[in-house]
């Protein structure tokens, strides 16, 4: 058989392409005149990063550790632009490590804080606020940390702070050669964030705090798993978890109404996976009161830790289907590099319990009817880019296997998970990190278009709190559109 | 809408789980009660080194550089099993990076061999065989090799060449840190192999002795590509392309003489992709003319060198559509991590060229109307996981996209590139890697067993060719069934 005339082989090919196009996410946006404009600078933006970095891949910034091009994401104009776009929500985030890290560091300048253990041991210094001295930890003395500042210098007690909370690191290479690293540190971090950011005043600032932070980084809904830790006061009072919601909801509120352009907030109640049996009996509990009380606030539920050392869904399967069928399922799934172990196993399981959402999903491209049930269901795959990579999921971000679903639509969002714990700012660096390392070269404004709708589609609310949330996050990206044209045109 | 009954979750669980195990790849091979034992010792193997993997992902070979774990997968029970598995062909793999170099050390104790420029410079020594002394080159002279060995001692010398000749290094993330650093190193050492290499008495030395490392290997079949350098002799002769591929015809023949449940050999003519209009014209020319003089040896066309940097199929396809139609295409495609650049373009151009096979394909999984025609027209990837890692391309192997396609039975072949060039054997290392490292924790012998019978299957051999070459794996296969068995039961 001879081959094809070349006319007739362009022709296949044009066809080809076109194909390809119309299947990726975003296909389906249509822009108008200023948006396609804007689009077009845009587009010379992340053309010029992509030719830098087909000459020289060292120097394409999402192919590299995320650590190591902080300061060159810093001066991209491309992710200057994204941090003024209107993204939408983040849906995927955890209660302490939204809010940059400086909101912690400000309180331990309050009186009352005390410090057991020193900075830069193998186990982390502990730390409370308490009107006298607490009692001794395994023998060791607590001390004031004024005392401990005046020996360190408040640069040098900052400093060591900063460090312990936080994954960053010069050469997280080396630091962290495996997952179980990374996630051992990760755990450090807790034991001394945790009691400093649960004293109810720092925990107020921290909160409101952080949504400034998303205000200020062009995010205006926020959809957040909390684990509800003791809350508590110089007074030994313990704040229940309906207590704490409640501290959220009014807080929330209380930021609505100052800045009426923001959408609102939702809570999932997500505790800790590794839990044994009358403790998860103790979760499902606390979630159908929450879910009575707050129904509307409370979006759901989920589990947390490190997904290879937890406890799998198949464990709590049967539990799980006997809670209230209106609390919704956002089930983290398949954050693994395992493939037909218990941990992408997971994948399964939520899907057949009915998740509305899946937190990560890394692990369900090895799984094909996880795939098709993700689009039949329209199960929205909650992208965290920068958390897989300084988590060790994944090195070249181009790797990522979010590449895949923006190539054949399928229902995702992307969200940060920790950004305070990376230095990322809310949700600008993931989604810089995903339009220029895992979208295709040809994937344009409609992608980030349809990435921010998609933040408030997927989310958990209501018919009527989504038509809200459209018409606040058009008026913005309208803005922004405008904007941008005044600028280019300058 | 109340949640599902548990017992009719677990049915439905469990129908999930058949249906992904039924679509992966090697589910409709049926083993015979002998292979079901010899299964069962198999997945032991694996399954103890997953458990230890996941209580401890740094130890699991596939997840770490192939460089760092070179000793550690000698001592596997599981390594040494596929070793002594008839694992059928080679689909992949490139001239003179098959066999062992070790060949080529030897050689360079033979006289007439000139050296230029020294060991550990930034640029490679030159090496020449040559009556006589050979001119200057750039003004230094050159040495007789004989004098070099003098004066490094043999053990010094071998051990400069040994590291000259292989990416090896002890520390590969700091040598490479990206894909334009180890392919820079890639091209050294053909500037100091080649001329060694292409010495017609080393040239049949180092083909029959792949031959015969295939062979220890159980490896029974070689589809090489091949650029076909100028060899030359001391009387001063080059040989043709014409020549040289029937030199390669007559030690095959030879060697299948010798080996007679050998199968064969075939070769592709690839030269390299960086190459202007004119010189492009000589390949099509040289290929035609290859086609007519061995219609049967030379089984089709490629072309080779770093994708990303040499030229596009695009350029080019309109020549090739002008080759003769029996000539069949066998592109390296994909073979990168962009996307929606020229590289991953490839695949489109490759598809839509009727290409028989796919080099690599690593970028494929982003373009879901490539992965559809994979299928349709059943067009093979060649996965080369140890390449793809060693060369850049991904860091952990479970993040290899070859699980992707294990998953959903695309045609695949499991295949090596160039395994000398990072001390692996001819096909073992690679087969280990994608049986551990990409394959699901469920997929057994039946997907080694498929992995085989596609290498027979896919080949460019023909009909009759393949009914012998199926008989003759068969015959190794039962063997190693029946000494597997006798093994185990002792």
């Amino acid at each position: 058989m001879p081959r094809i005339a070349y006319e007739d082989f362009l022709a296949q090919r044009a066809e080809f392409v076109s194909q390809e196009e119309s299947r990726a996410l975003g296909s389906d946006v249509v822009l108008n005149e200023d948006e396609q404009k804007v689009n077009e600078y845009l587009m010379t933006l992340k053309k010029a990063e992509l030719e830098e970095g087909f000459k020289s891949p060292i120097a394409f910034a999402p192919s590299r550790h995320f650590f190591k091009v902080l300061d060159q994401i810093k001066n991209s104009p491309l992710f200057q632009l994204i941090q003024k776009m209107p993204k939408g929500g983040i849906l995927h985030a955890h209660d302490t490590a939204i809010g940059s890290m400086e909101t912690v560091i400000k309180a331990t300048y309050q009186k009352n804080l005390w410090q057991n253990g020193e900075f830069g041991r193998a186990s982390p210094p502990h730390f409370k606020f308490s009107k006298t001295q607490p009692e001794p930890l395994d023998a060791v003395e607590w001390r004031s940390v004024s005392d401990v500042r005046k020996e360190l210098g408040n640069e040098g007690f900052d400093q060591n702070l900063r460090e312990l909370l936080s994954l960053f690191v010069p050469d997280p290479e080396v630091a962290y050669p495996c997952i179980n690293h990374a996630w051992g540190r990760f755990f450090n971090m807790f034991i001394s964030l945790e009691p400093i950011v649960t004293f109810k005043p720092v925990w107020e600032e921290y909160y409101t705090n952080t949504l400034k932070e998303l205000y200020a980084d062009n995010v205006t809904y926020l959809e957040f798993r909390g684990v509800l830790p003791p809350v508590y006061d110089l007074e030994g009072k313990i704040y229940s978890p309906e207590e704490v919601v409640q501290i959220y909801y009014d807080l929330s509120e209380k930021f609505k109404q100052e800045h009426p352009d923001f959408v609102g907030v939702k809570f999932i109640y997500a505790p800790i996976r590794a839990a044994d049996d009358s403790t998860f009996d103790g979760y499902l509990q606390e979630a159908e009161n929450l879910h009575k009380k707050f129904p509307t606030f409370v979006a759901g539920f989920d589990l947390v830790g490190q997904e290879d050392l937890g406890r799998p869904l198949t464990d709590f399967n049967e539990r799980l289907l006997k809670m209230s069928p209106t609390i919704q399922f956002f089930f983290h799934a398949g954050e693994t590099n395992w493939n037909g172990l218990s941990t992408d196993d997971n994948l399964i399981d939520a899907v057949l319990l009915g998740a509305k959402r899946i937190g990560h999903g890394f692990a369900a491209v090895k799984h094909p009817r996880v795939l098709e049930e993700l689009k039949k269901r329209n199960i929205c795959i909650e992208l965290n880019p920068v958390s897989n990579q300084v988590l060790k999921l994944v090195d070249d971000c181009r790797n990522h296997v979010g590449a895949i679903y923006f190539s054949d639509s399928y229902p995702v969002v992307v969200s940060s998970d920790d950004p305070a714990f990376w230095c990322a700012s809310p949700l600008s660096h993931d989604f810089y990190v995903a339009f220029l390392g895992l979208a295709s070269a040809r994937q344009d404004l409609r992608l980030l278009k349809k990435l921010a709708l998609n933040s408030i589609e997927y989310s958990g609310m209501s018919k009527a709190e989504k038509v809200e949330a459209k018409h606040k996050w058009s008026i913005a990206w309208n803005h922004f559109i405008d904007q941008t044209l005044k600028t280019i045109s300058q």
